[in-house]
């Protein structure tokens, strides 16, 4: 078996030289290197973006849906779609595991493991599309796939349903950061606290911070703040319109006792929130992005407009752990259990 | 005298209840709250953007551009491009300050300052444009100007010449953020270390790093690596494309024997930088963004994509006594002073 690069490069076709997402093309023969995971594939979850335009690009027509998917891959060597550039996450059993990491990592041939590591960069060959679903984008297939060294992925756990732990596994990032980020006795504000991720942060900002701290849950009508109060995840629960940065602020400080909080958690996907996320913290607090829809520009200049000396964190989906702290929420709370499972599933 | 809002908003008019900045129209009446600071301004330094926006709409007729900007801050209380939206700086003394800030801070009347904070949010009031000076971006006028309690500013230094001190203050920024976030022993790697910010940052980084630490200065070809060479800021160079992570990676590693940096700093003006300035970064290590093209989302996906544990900090361009620290290279170093006067001047 040959050494491969870690992230993969030794398959780039095309352009040559560059990382396999960028990549126009990467090789998908299924003899592997040394350092990578071959696997068994089920079943494709095809980015919710990607499906919605092949989708539409068909005309709904599922069978035409089923022989883009196999142009696109036998012409990319990967499940990348050339509209969108978003791939999506697979499910498959080990396969085969390469010489260089046999003793380094948790698996075994065998294992039924999610890939999290995107679509668009993973090596793959489909044999046989079995069976589309798309009420939620699944492909079925005969196929396999490489994960390279840098691949994260998870195992998938035996006591819960796959698609209530991929739910979780989706935004599993979010309260793995949140638990090395906050401390005891922070004060915390969680915008979007009535979503996924954000009722993920909130449950774990509040097993953080203890007794001394306090979690601030902002929601955006009466009804949803109802909802997050019966949660019991956060200490206050505020409305408030997260498009003006005032009435945030003012709103926050009323709960915290007249004070900034010391760290805030932006869970929405709501463009131009920046700044409702950056006044209510403290001097030296910290701004944790994990909303999509955050613009760069907009957060360091508008710091800087105010004079806020505060670290703005641009939130990493990754983190060592993420997967297990996610789906050990759901174990832990089986109140968080049940709206997944009611919400998400 | 009453009593504003920390950020200005008692002075926005239209829409109601929002931020100075993106205000459509703000309140220049020059009688001032007890927390604000009235300046008489010198003149206005007009950001790149707009100026070049004003310049073409008047085809480079100067009475035309007068006219504009009169009716820009007639219109708006302030001046903020319509276009652009941007703003830029002023120079002025002050005035008058407010009974509440009088005794919190280092200002007193007759003192020459410079205004840290954008012009799209400074209530402003023409009186009269004496000269347009096109070259340089500056506008001398008589009039008057308004500082909130959240306004950064800055005293001119009497020990050089303010054009000096303005081409630090810009990036003022940069180099007080890398000396609160690099440690003694630190491994750092600047990408587009020739440039204004990448000077200071590296300038800054080896004065922190001290005797145990490495910094790694990036240029993008032979003849400004042997300029950076020659200033002695950095202990390392290499010559490297910023659009080609793989190569960012391989030749910051050779020259670090073999291994990942702590800290990586992206003063790069380039978009598609991101994973340049993430893959050569060690788990558990920061990557920070001063770069105005970063793209969240590139940085957030990108990271998740290659499995890095990193932490990614979003550049605030305000941090306590940044403006200080600036200043503070330009009379330490003689080269770093020799540079900007010749380049930046």
């Amino acid at each position: 078996m040959k050494k491969g690069s870690k992230y993969g490069t030794h398959r780039v076709i095309e352009p040559k030289g560059g990382l396999p997402q960028p990549a126009l093309k990467i090789s998908n023969n299924m003899e592997i290197f040394n350092n990578e995971i071959l696997i068994d594939v089920d079943y494709l979850n095809i980015d919710s973006a990607s499906f919605t335009q092949l989708k539409e690009e068909a005309g709904g027509n599922i069978e035409k849906i089923k022989t883009r998917i196999i142009e696109i891959v036998n012409e990319r060597g990967k499940m990348q779609n050339p509209v969108t550039g978003s791939g999506g996450m697979l499910i498959g059993n080990v396969e085969k595991i390469g010489n260089n990491l046999k003793d380094k990592i948790d698996l075994k041939v065998g294992d039924k493991i999610a890939t999290l590591v995107s679509l668009s960069l993973t090596p793959l060959r489909i044999d046989k599309i079995l069976e589309i679903k798309p009420e939620i984008d699944r492909v079925e297939i005969e196929g396999k796939a490489v994960l390279f060294e840098s691949g994260i992925y998870v195992k998938l756990p035996e006591d819960m349903k796959d698609t209530l732990a991929l739910a979780a596994l989706d935004v599993a990032g979010a309260p793995a950061q949140v638990k090395k980020l906050v401390k005891p006795g922070d004060k915390i504000l969680i915008l979007g606290a009535t979503g996924k991720s954000g009722l993920m942060c909130s449950y774990m900002a509040k097993k953080m911070v203890g007794e001394r701290g306090v979690v601030i849950g902002q929601a955006r009508n009466d009804q949803r703040a109802d909802f997050l109060k019966n949660t019991g995840f956060c200490h206050k629960v505020i409305v408030a319109n997260v498009l003006d940065p005032i009435d945030v602020l003012n709103k926050t400080i009323r709960v915290n006792e007249g004070d900034e909080v010391d760290i805030s958690i932006n869970c929405l996907s709501i463009p131009n929130t920046e700044m409702s996320c950056i006044l209510p913290v403290r001097d030296d607090g910290i701004v944790y992005f994990f909303s999509m829809a955050t613009s760069f520009t907009k957060a360091a200049l508008g710091a800087e407009g105010v004079g806020k000396d505060v670290k703005m964190v641009i939130g990493n989906g990754y983190t060592k752990g993420h997967a297990q702290i996610a789906l050990e929420e759901l174990r832990e709370s089986e109140k968080l259990r049940k709206i997944f499972e009611e919400k998400y599933v």
